[in-house]
């Protein structure tokens, strides 16, 4: 199952099963309390806003996570995963169209796929990691590149809009192991991996970041990026499209 | 006036106005909607649970903000000032008991001076500055030394209770602009500064910061601490007091 969030033509935030293949249908299925009320309304997801999937408290994002990306900088795989956060006000839709930050910046745009967090919890076990898993989705770590010289990327990586995520959460049992991961910018291949090349193993994620930090329902894990990190100019058209969820999409405008 | 969150002895989460001293008395002074509700329940201060004075969806913390504080690490005084960001589950309450996370690390307790903004909010001037500010809280920046050689402080200042604060948020009238800022390890005196030796103006902090970030009501800027950090041992009693704010308290256990 794939479940969208989206405003109906009538205004109203729905919740919804994206059927079919991405682009081709919204069912709205919506669930209350522990009930499940089946509507038969259907929805094309182009007379719809998708809006983000989940509210997350915080994102936490994992670097030097595929080998190649770690090739490309020119770094050395860390004894442990690094971390960085963005919060809340990152976060953008599906389909928006997102200003970056005034000034003469570079962007990067590097694909992620990101791990949706369905309950509050801290220590858990990498083995019991799953329970608390509610599905996948894509998510575009963008950065301004220029800033990264800074001890923390708060001005590097934690502007508004620098994380879209969606357009769904799909179910882990939709995404294959070595679900396909690409980046396409104005159609151009710049990013073409899968999630089998993570070096750091999800469970293992979630074990160490509950260990110190609670997670929240909606917290999302992006565990980083593979080679290939696109470089954003205005009015590009970005899509990350990760394998059993879908085509994240989204254009930039840079003052 | 100083507004207080607190759950009542019946167990009700109420806001209400900490009137006399610190400690003295907390009297109900409800607010619905644009209206003012007129309470005349008072309270002991020990008979309620305070809580967590606002709910940040991020607290945005200032290094090398204080001159002393610089020289003491023997650093510099950046040419724009840096930033780390703390999420929501890093909130700690006034008179909590923090549990810091396992394993053999250094602690450090810093004094800050903290911000609440009132108004969600961006690209405000440094001169409308305080029209989005509520008033300031205490709040304590404590974080793990040894993993400050990291490039980003997730592990290091990002883990759950990092961030007690409270007891209260004052409204900016009341606060002095050179108010004094003390930290306390029980009982002994490890900072004792002033809010007038912050090197960076709060407005010119907004101004940045909303400059590509929107800030949200109860997000809090932490702008920093001055000479004198305090090292952690388990069992501690710890105290921030800033003039015009009031004494935040609470404890630490090191597993």
């Amino acid at each position: 199952m794939r479940t969208v969030r989206f405003r109906d033509p009538a205004g109203n935030v729905r919740r919804g099963e994206w059927t079919g293949r991405p682009g081709e249908e919204i069912t709205v299925r919506e669930h209350y309390g522990g009930r499940v009320a089946f509507g038969n309304e259907t929805f094309s997801p182009d007379t719809v806003d998708v809006l983000p999937p989940c509210d997350p408290s915080k994102i936490i994002c994992i670097g030097s996570s595929y080998e190649d990306h770690v090739t490309e900088r020119n770094t050395s795989t860390p004894n442990r995963p690094s971390f960085f956060i963005k919060p809340p006000s990152t976060v953008a839709a599906h389909r928006e169209t997102i200003t970056l930050p005034e000034g003469d910046h570079r962007f990067n745009c590097e694909a992620a796929f990101g791990v949706v967090i369905s309950d509050r919890c801290n220590n858990v076990a990498a083995t019991d990691a799953m329970s608390v898993v509610s599905g996948y989705t894509c998510l575009n770590d963008i950065s301004n590149h220029d800033d990264c010289a800074e001890q923390d990327w708060v001005r590097a990586t934690a502007f508004d809009g620098a994380a879209p995520i969606g357009p769904v959460i799909s179910r882990p049992e939709n995404v294959p192991s070595d679900a396909s991961l690409r980046l396409r910018i104005n159609g151009e291949l710049k990013q073409d991996s899968s999630i089998d090349r993570l070096t750091v193993p999800i469970g293992d994620l979630i074990e160490e970041l509950t260990s110190f930090m609670t997670l929240q329902p909606g917290d999302i894990i992006a565990t980083g990026t593979p080679a290939g990190v696109g470089r954003l100019s205005d009015g590009d058209e970005v899509e990350i499209e990760i394998e059993g969820i879908g085509t994240l999409a989204h254009s930039v405008r840079i003052p």
